[in-house]
């Protein structure tokens, strides 16, 4: 280092937890101190809130051993927000920053919190204070553009396939349709991981799948359902949250107005899909109506499970969470004043990655879909 | 032995799917083998129904490794079934039996699978058959009478506490009211797992446990949530899915009724509970209705993930499963007529059980319930 760094550091963790967003933050952490950064290494609780209200703890002297079974905890272990900073809100974390010297903002999280480190980074900008601003990768929707994939997919991947291996044999033992709906509100990534247990040629489900790539139409999914039950006697189905029709109106929202109940939206404007079995329950109910009451038709919602499930860990997940986390800090304390971290593949002949800086403004609010060659019948 | 063994054995698997049943089948071989057993080891497809339809598989020749995968795989490898087979039906196996030469019935499931052994074993000795006539233990619902403990239950208890533990850790990071429904229809076992992964003198959760062994009040649950709610800011709730009113009606048929659902019930008069997130639903939406609209309330239920999840299974509970299976088969093989393997405690300083034999009438179609002084707040 040529010239010592200034100031102090916070990490935030935003949006919905996974299984490695600890390893992330202790990854922030680790990179600070191999860049023997001086300053204080802060941790915000519950992100921008833990900002704007001035609570947050202190890591700077955790020992490893501390660091390491953070980082082996699923969740987000600082707390998270799904609040979404308006200007005055900005202001607000703009004054803690400057009354605490903090110099290094690492924020943790999707496509909302990309956006959110975005807004944080030209703000600072535009008052001139000196801010190092940047965004860390997480999704369990392996929806960030310019990525290979995000930290807390595959963990969140494993659970979703080692689930479906278990019910489809499970739906083998005592036959009939099963229905499995599982969380990706834009992007079906983590639907789509359903089939990852199946083997070839056998008569393994998941036997269809839904996304959010594709509109859904119910006319259609009860026939695909009873089509395969004649087929082979069963049908396990993988259904993402986020199937809408054709209007682009999530069936989920659509369900709970039918019902007589209130849309729930959070500070982004995304409707509550997870946290309840409706969904599910629906489109049980719509198969039962079209093939008959005799017909053995079950629904599950596998809901926060898939993210934060204790002992399914996916052991590449938790590597590149925590390299994605040390990349930031890396560059960060090399001077670069903001991005965001993309963990991208090497053309090879054996699995390898690299993680790149790319632009803040170009991952915020962008969301990657599958690529529409994976969909057989959209 | 001083008089070879005659005839043929059948295997079954009855009733809900396990993450071990498949250990107790591969136990039942092995210790046939293990007495030098002669005869053909048939598995029955799908439990009664293939032998009363003469569908079933040959495992007597089975090499060592391939029943060592099928012990390692969820769910009932031979098919399962919730028939309750009626006079004629159980005169349609007596018949399949003599043509097959069958003396060694083994019958692994619950308590209604117990009794079916009963039934099958006393028309045998009605009809002078000589029959062999054995149950071999398991039920998520850990509610066989007689037994410490049951095969199955260990590997559910354990998803469920990993379940709790990740999903408190995502309600600590996104405060709120957060239901969860566990499986377990008369008795609370399995729910009351969900406190296995609480950290003593902590404010982790679950908060609140409620179990069929209690009367279940909505107005009272819709208080303690929000009791734990105003003293630590969140609250995470257990609930069985078999939760009923004073009068013993099931929660969740009540539930479906009100929707003008018809209720689902199985041959042995048995509710469907599973496979529906109706009743966590309701309960979020009461939480919502008394604590106002502004308050995260989110619910799921874990449905058939908790019983054949593939990848979480507790290490005692498939050794115990196989060695439930192992007894039996040295029991039948050694001139018992008919039993039941009981799981019992040995009193120790270390964790250590035996296998009893138990008389079928002793188990069969009767229910273990929590002791009454685990419940709190009855």
């Amino acid at each position: 280092m040529s010239t010592p760094l200034k100031g102090n550091a916070v990490i935030g963790q935003s949006g919905g937890p996974t299984a490695v967003i600890n390893q992330s933050a202790v990854g922030v952490v680790e990179g600070l101190h191999a860049a023997n950064f001086a300053g204080k290494i802060y941790g915000a609780r519950h992100a921008v809130d833990g900002m704007m209200s001035g609570d947050f703890i202190d890591l700077t002297d955790w020992p490893q051993d501390r660091l390491d079974r953070l980082a082996g905890t699923p969740s987000s272990g600082l707390g998270s927000s799904r609040s979404k900073p308006k200007e005055k809100d900005v202001r607000a974390m703009t004054k803690w920053f400057e009354d605490h010297d903090i110099r290094y903002f690492f924020y943790i999280g999707g496509n909302d919190s990309s956006d959110t480190c975005r807004i944080v980074s030209e703000v600072a900008a535009a008052d001139g204070f000196e801010m190092h601003a940047f965004h860390v990768p997480k999704t369990v929707d392996n929806d960030l553009v310019l990525n290979d994939h995000t930290p807390g997919w595959g963990s969140a991947a494993k659970f979703v396939a080692q689930a479906f291996m278990g019910d489809d044999l499970d739906n083998q033992a005592l036959p009939g349709v099963k229905i499995n709906v599982v969380m990706g509100r834009h992007a079906g990534f983590l639907t789509a991981a359903s089939v990852l247990g199946r083997r070839p040629n056998t008569n393994d489900g998941p036997h269809l799948v839904y996304v959010p790539e594709a509109n859904f139409d119910a006319d259609k999914f009860v026939k695909d359902v009873a089509a395969v039950y004649d087929r082979i006697g069963r049908c396990v189905v993988a259904v993402s949250e986020g199937i809408h029709d054709a209007d682009g109106t999530a069936m989920a929202a659509k369900l709970a107005e039918m019902q007589g109940h209130r849309v729930e939206r959070d500070a982004h404007g995304n409707v509550q899909l997870s946290g309840s079995g409706a969904l599910a329950d629906f489109l049980a109910q719509a198969v039962k109506d079209y093939m008959g009451r005799r017909t053995r038709v079950r629904a599950d919602t596998y809901g926060y499970l898939q993210r934060s499930f204790a002992g399914v860990v996916s052991e590449n997940d938790a590597i590149e969470a925590r390299a994605a986390g040390r990349k930031a800090a890396e560059l960060a304390t090399s001077g670069v004043r903001s991005g965001s971290i993309a963990i991208q593949r090497v053309p090879s002949d054996h699995y390898q990655v690299e993680y790149n800086r790319i632009e803040l403004s170009d991952v915020a609010a962008k969301t990657r879909h599958l690529p529409e060659e994976w969909i057989v019948n959209g």
